[in-house]
């Protein structure tokens, strides 16, 4: 299929799934609904570019949902816990950060940052694996800036894994000490922690299970954590490695854990 | 175009879009996640018939959020303003259900039901309207027995919308005395509460502004709340009119809002 042809086709998809055009995001940043405005505006361009699926725009509804009774800001104790996944990430051998289509579609710039800011290699990994929507994020990725995008190779597998759920790269996630999994499922956060790496998760519902099995969980919004991870990487650039052992030691996930629980059932309706 | 070139466009656009085929819910209904798969494969179905929209797939995460806070059960107070709802319809001079793609989607055989047992009219109304989605929705409603579908002749406008959102049927929504909209954006609720209607709204989130401005607000899934209006409604077919009143004035709006909030805080997580 041409290039051209694939796009005209593309484009009558979009047109028969929502029929409005999608235009720039129009509001202004002081907006008090700006920046669900425009996580909503990014997850739909993932659509449009082949990158978020029907289970990522459903998991954005749930993400929603939780942000709300968050009340849409990083709480003190998620922003503990982005310190500690600073700290962790600086301290890594081998750092990765695994990349899904919801993941893709809301952070790519700030991803790449991230990468830069702790050295770390960017891997697509994908619940729903299919090579078109690889290769569409790994294109996405590096067209905001990512120069090596790992999980294309797949010569390795997560052990419990059932075969396409498992694939990762050797020399990626499979050999990473530490990895971070934004948006990840139950299944494979549990698989990935039982093979001795530290994880650190971003999940807005601090009772599901991928962050139960995290070493760090950011209960957070990842439009907010992960350049927030990137700020305190920075500031920690120059610390020596007793300085972020400490930083890492000191942060509690299961206080974590209650902390967000909490806010959840205190905030503002 | 043709039926059969329509629908492989149609197929390959789901090929596109998510590549593994939807097959029939394959879990046994004791299952702990029954429901909620249950929901989430009727929710695709629609999307691949072309009556849910990306929002739509993102409202109804919003929704399992808050489903799964609440128990994913009816609560006493929702089961309450249900047989509410189903009293102030049986009253109803001009009852009308509004549908739209996501109610289409969950319970297309539930609102067939409803309208027979209470003697209402089906219309379709979106948010975002075009006459595609208008027609599949209709298709939908009359493949599931529905006899006659109101809201394609949108020949009234609901005051205080601007033109497209606010159309709506002359005989239909227009001049109903009693209206029920599941899952309504909370403009749209608003002005129809403006129209000196009764307002029944069903939203699992009991701080949006759709339950806030209806008359009889239900929190609860779709799914468990409409065909609980219609057992409501069965068994008070032969009741008088002044018990049905005091059914209605028996009901506290405030109350079954803040029962709603009180279980999502207080829920198990």
């Amino acid at each position: 299929m041409t290039e051209e042809s694939e796009r005209a086709r593309r484009s009558e998809c979009e047109s028969e799934f929502e029929s409005e055009p999608t235009t720039e995001i129009d509001v202004p940043e002081s907006h008090p609904r700006y920046q669900s405005l425009l996580t909503r505006h990014r997850i739909e361009h993932g659509v449009e570019a082949g990158i978020t699926s029907k289970q990522g725009l459903i998991a954005q509804g749930r993400g929603e949902a939780f942000d709300y009774l968050l009340g849409e800001e990083t709480i003190p104790s998620a922003d503990a816990a982005e310190r500690a996944a600073a700290a962790q990430l600086l301290l890594a051998d081998h750092p990765v950060l695994s990349v899904n289509g919801n993941v893709a579609a809301l952070v790519p710039d700030e991803l790449v940052e991230l990468a830069d800011a702790v050295d770390a290699a960017l891997e697509v990994n994908l619940f729903n694996r299919t090579e078109a929507r690889m290769e569409a994020i790994a294109d996405h990725l590096r067209a905001h800036g990512a120069e090596d995008v790992k999980g294309l190779t797949a010569d390795a597998r997560i052990p419990g894994l059932e075969h396409e759920r498992g694939k990762v790269d050797t020399d990626g996630i499979y050999e990473a000490d530490v990895v971070l999994v934004p948006l990840e499922d139950g299944d494979r956060a549990e698989a990935l922690g039982e093979m001795d790496k530290a994880e650190i998760v971003i999940d807005l519902n601090p009772a599901s299970r991928s962050p139960r099995v995290a070493s760090i969980p950011i209960v957070d919004n990842v439009i907010r954590a992960v350049p927030n991870i990137t700020a305190h990487a920075r500031e920690l650039a120059d610390a020596d490695s007793r300085t972020l052992e400490r930083i890492v030691d000191e942060f509690d996930a299961d206080e974590a854990l209650e902390a967000a629980e909490e806010r959840i059932r205190s905030g503002e309706f």
